[in-house]
């Protein structure tokens, strides 16, 4: 058995040598380091092709840029609508700004400010929003499935690649799901424009065939999930119909007793065929605000490039 | 102030009592009751639409009678795919069973059966659910969108309409939404058929616009979830598009200091214009196959049908 | 395997019938209903002594009589000093009241309210206490352990026995520990009382020997656990200091990810030997306030008395 | 209103500058971030006392050099019993081992390994504490109060002060309480010699007077609070029986709506007069294993020392 060895915290600490050494610490501790050994080794394996699922309200709680990076070292990523909103809200020139949880909500109603727990956003960043799609919707419409629809909203848009997740994708090429698109403000402004009888005409199943292909074809895959949700669950399923991922991680702050797939630990997708009975996964039960960036500041140093 | 009073609990004790005496109690309990206040208060408000949000492996879990039963209350229904995914399997003449969420997963996945956490399903149900769309394919390839893709299995179903929330929904013509239907077992059937050269063209946005149209149309609405996820959000969001909701129960095990949609109070909703300042709402922190059946059990005695 | 049964729930369903119907769900629901079933048949197991630890704010949350109740089926019952000294303030003529979570705590505390999440008390209630206490010091003083100084103080209440806890621990000679009554209200007169000059002995290991002496002699033992802290610790380790408990239920909000002893499973005693290998345990993830009414009201009805 | 500022994540990034950047971001984030600067803001200013609460298994996760280290900041200091046992279970030359939480709890018993959920600890510890407490027992039965018994213990073992939170209690006369000592290993050892009949008295309430009257000489009072139970409590009710704090942080994973101490926001104790009104005070919902060292990692580099 190896012992437990105390944290000793120095001036200037640096997250890598902080995340080192919380693998010979318990809890928590023990499973940001396990998961940020994972995930250096899965962007390593030169084999292993990462699919990425992306949930919670990262955009607005300042993870935008990690995300970013991320996206780098990403095979395929899939995300729900409201980060992708979020996104898109801001390369249009908009913020997020600090706000309260304790803020009077009607208080905030009536001066147009829209709260996501201590963030807050003001309401008539939806008026640019429309303009954006009532601009660009001609150009919109010629897309026939999800993915390209986001891409070519990441092309329209005005922004460096490392502003924008949707303009990282469409650069990078990197295939960019979203299951639910419809249940996010992109798809409120795709549904106003066809209510004015605008006509575009999204597959909602297309996106299936390009992520569970991908998924047949390769030797080894990796999941890191970011919350649950549908990113989670799409990624899953593709993988329950093709074959198993050799590396998992997960960070969430649902609990598995109460049986969802949000809070299900990755070791039950073993059952399923989802994960392989040989992988390497952990699951950090953690904000996501606070256990990213820790993970993603020790990866960060590891990797070679 | 009203004095807290102290439970009783008697032989025989009915649901129904218990719920009124726990709103003289604190903490959960008096949430509780609460909640099955505020859902009789908005089903026997005649003016009042109902708006029912579904997330969570509630089928699986045994609630799918209580979920039949709420919508015989419903004006708008939406659910994971996950949730349709395990009724269908259920309609198809399969079952979910008792299992252990201490199993050898390894073991589960030679043996073919799928766990959630404690609730096991053999793998083979996926045989049959391919053998439902095959044999069906020309019939639902004639739906273009996903609320009347989901009537059409309804009504292919060969059992009572209270066996199937998709049946249920199909014969009472209760518009029931999906918006990340891809992600489920039945998008997972619809892609193996297109894999297979089959054709079928499912607008991924239709949907929003008849919720949308629905909700402005109404003079009072309420809104009921269970769990949060891509249901919550989308009926959240045909809200904000439209009028608030005058009331709100959720009942989830997220919690709100992550900032997801998913744990976060209905409050919050105020700021944004989904929710009415007004309104009558509650939160009940609890995993929903304790709590659902107890709010239930009163509502079920306080309705006069 | 056995197949979940779904919940029907039926006009005028009582508890008991939903908890024995919960026991062919998942999730939750079975864990309530296991809960159920284990803490009747230890109650019924006449060669089983049970230890009932308490924790959480139970007493003003309202669930003072159910815990009285559990009292009747109860061989030692170890608390936190907080349900105590609420229970002695409800036994001197005041209540708790029903309140709200989102007061204002700075205009609350002018008032002179207390407030504990969504439940208020008077915080003239210290000076009853005070009064209390300085009435009957004398008495008092002349207790030498904790278990005898909570047996005078239920002595000395002018409440009948199923109105108070500490009444009831006297009248029925229930051994009554608490290993932090220093920090409680109760706590906090002796000291105040100490301040002020006046003598009193307490030893804090005293309790010790009973607990353990008892456990020693039992032939089985079960354990029943609402909350954490102390009141489960301190039963835990007279269990590791003698024989294994065979019978096991908790009922705790907290997780086991993080470490502590309040969210820890029963399951991790086996491994100190807390719990016997053999036992049969269980563990509910719910609020005390929801579950603990749902339990006790199965168990009041299979008991036969 | 402030933007939010996306964190970027650069090789070899300070946890200091993390720490930082985080203030600019949302959630947890944010709050991690606000308690860093809180805690050092209370411990720059000269003119504040600092009361440090200690709950959860911290000393066998690897967290004990922080603590020491926060000792050194530290006025009062209030503890669970299992952390002194662990940490002199540590000083006696023991070490708790890195386990498994998936670990078989039959075999570990067998073994005579007892876990905590992802740490183990030879059984074979209670061995060498019993010695301890055997050979020193006459030594230990002359302290009349906990502190001095926890200070005595220091006193006892041979390692240096930033090895052993009990000999830096000592070797710095910080005053150690811990209202639940009966509730520890330790309290079992001094049960054990009492039962073969040796003498030794400790009054229970003995410490009260001087965390009160300590709490009340003060002009200014911080709380820092890893974990609720009985520490959290005992420091929350001497501000109250005396003045309100000024500063405070919370590090806990247990949740408000069940409505215990350990889960109660800090804002909550403004209408009880524990904190002030025009305090400063956060809650970070977060395991402490992770969040410690990052909130210690911050204060370190921003203290002149």
């Amino acid at each position: 058995m190896e012992p437990i060895k105390h944290l000793e915290i120095k001036k200037n600490e640096k997250i890598s040598d902080l995340i080192e050494n919380m693998s010979n610490c318990g809890f928590g501790a023990r499973k940001v380091s396990e998961a940020s050994e994972i995930l250096t080794e899965m962007i390593n394996d030169k084999e292993c092709k990462i699919f990425f699922g992306l949930a919670g309200a990262m955009v607005p709680a300042g993870m935008k840029k990690i995300i970013i990076d991320i996206l780098n070292h990403t095979d395929i990523f899939v995300s729900t609508g409201a980060n992708l909103t979020h996104d898109l809200i801001e390369a249009l020139g908009h913020k997020h700004y600090k706000g309260d949880e304790k803020a009077n909500d009607k208080e905030l109603n009536k001066k147009g400010i829209d709260r996501i727990y201590d963030v807050f956003m003001e309401n008539k960043v939806y008026g640019d929003l429309e303009k954006f799609f009532d601009e660009n919707f001609e150009e919109l419409s010629k897309c026939k499935d999800i993915k390209n629809l986001l891409w070519k909203i990441g092309e329209l848009l005005n922004v460096n690649e490392n502003e924008s997740i949707l303009k990282k994708c469409f650069v990078k090429k990197i295939p960019i799901f979203c299951p639910a698109l419809a249940d996010s403000g992109i798809g409120l402004m795709i549904w106003g424009n066809k209510a004015r009888g605008k006509k575009i005409f999204i597959d909602a199943f297309e996106d299936m065939k390009e992520i569970i292909d991908f998924s047949w074809k390769q030797k080894k895959k990796g999941v890191f999930y970011i919350g649950g949700g549908t990113p989670k669950n799409f990624i899953q399923q593709s993988m329950q119909f093709s074959t198993p991922a050799s590396y998992g991680i997960q960070i969430t702050t649902d609990r598995q007793e109460s049986g969802g797939s949000s809070g299900a630990l990755l070791k039950e997708g073993i059952s399923w065929g989802k994960m392989s009975e040989k992988g390497k996964f952990t699951n950090v039960s953690c904000d996501a605000t606070i256990a990213l960036p820790l993970i993603w500041g020790y990866v960060k140093n590891e990797l070679s490039q």
